[in-house]
């Protein structure tokens, strides 16, 4: 069987396919990297694989729009699984610069932001520049030698493995909370709330004033706790919301349904998304 | 006085800047391009210009995170008008290259999504090419005849007065809905609610069930209609989040005030971003 995640290889969401292969079968399944979110959610809905796995909110940056949109307005799939990934930055060099003076600073603009008081500190003088991803970076700084130039790239450790490269700082990034959440999207229905799950669901609520509020009265009656409330614009026009909602912790699966029950006869768009297991890694 | 944008020119921001400026004294203003969000609001908070304009929300991407989030987080400024502009965008050539065969089609990847279908059907073998803004992609084509290429840039209209070319489609986006709401940012206190403003706030809940309905449930009470709720991550961690809220369409201040005081009261973090008229264009 395959799963497909979004690469390449040696990013954040190969690690969080790996953790999520450890709670399945590993040996079943080989990996799919492919070049998009829109991608992976393709292949899982034509059935050219079994499972697929992209990010869904980031603790600093906020909600992942193409996999909330895709999940809102153009697929049909459910999340089977669940799990929360510390982004931890790591600067490399190849084994050929190692010990040599790093002219060169390379990765995607976001993981440089994210270790920017670090590469001030301590390589002030080192030129930066962007890449597409971190792996991309990764490959670039194993080929410098080649072309004489000490590159070092800032990515996960597990681009080290994947380019030969050696670490030579580990945990670079200024904000230790710095997390990723990742689900694995499966053509099974797990729409029906489980004991030990949590559950999403997205709704669309009348165009009147109060009906958000109405809305969550829902969740409050049965005493549902909302772990994650986004918003997404219809795209019709300004002022008009999808919110994305995931409710976990609750002790009767029955309460969940019934309160989905009610919201979905009381809002214009409703979609349940499933219920699944948070996987600890 | 000077006045800020996100830059460079020829962008939307500041097709949006000159709207703002014709409710103004537009002949005592000098315009400032800067290179990014926060450049502007830097400008703005060290005195080094009067205004910045920058974007806040589009109508199908969302939020803007970097305007949203040094708005929550990083800065003491106020937004003093807003308004709302339809992106509509333009395929243009230098005037060299008019009535030839088009190669090349470049622009920012958010403008070639956009006009992926118009692209499809009449150009379908030009090849793509992306460039870092709008801005950037008319300087491109407006240099193309004279390396021998026919290259398009996709932008608005007024990309082609500043650099030179001609407009040979205009409004050749997807989306007719697709619109991004700008705003005018100050130093000066304007929080206190206005008859006929909108007045934008942010805050924080306790870490408790039910509680962002109880907030909602003020706004509810004063009848208080949401235009804007947007969450942010507090980048703490998962799960929690500041709230962006803009309400519209209030008869009496009074009562805005008297819910905003509660509203201060009940939850951990709260900031009036200003109450600002909304601009017609």
């Amino acid at each position: 069987m395959k799963i497909a995640y979004l690469g390449p290889e040696g990013t954040f969401t190969e690690q969080a396919t790996k953790y999520f292969l450890k709670s399945m079968k590993p040996q079943e399944f080989s990996l799919s990297p492919l070049a998009s979110i829109e991608d992976v959610f393709d292949a899982v809905e034509t059935g050219a694989v079994a499972y697929g796995v992209v990010p869904i909110e980031n603790s600093i940056e906020g909600g992942v729009n193409a996999t909330l949109d895709t999940l809102i307005f153009d697929s049909d799939l459910f999340i089977s699984k669940q799990l929360t990934l510390p982004i931890v930055q790591t600067l490399m060099v190849s084994e050929g610069n190692a010990g040599q003076k790093i002219t060169k600073i390379i990765s995607h603009p976001q993981a440089l932001a994210q270790c920017r008081k670090f590469i001030n500190k301590n390589y002030l003088n080192a030129k930066i520049e962007t890449s597409t991803s971190t792996s991309e970076a990764a490959r670039i700084a194993a080929n410098a030698a080649e072309i004489g130039e000490v590159v070092a790239a800032i990515g996960p450790m597990n681009s080290a493995d994947i380019y030969g490269l050696k670490v030579i700082h580990e945990s670079i990034q200024e904000n230790q909370n710095n997390t990723t959440q990742f689900v694995l999207l499966t053509k099974t229905d797990t729409s029906a709330p489980k004991e030990g799950c949590s559950t999403s669901v997205v709704f669309a609520t009348k165009d009147e004033p109060g009906e958000l509020y109405r809305i969550l009265g829902i969740f409050a009656i049965w005493d549902l706790n909302m772990t994650r409330i986004l918003s997404r614009p219809t795209k019709n026009r300004h002022s008009e919301y999808v919110f994305f909602i995931e409710i976990a912790g609750y002790r009767d699966p029955t309460d969940v349904s019934d309160a989905l029950t009610m919201i979905k006869r009381k809002t214009v768009f409703f979609k349940n998304l499933g219920s699944y297991h948070i996987v600890d890694i």
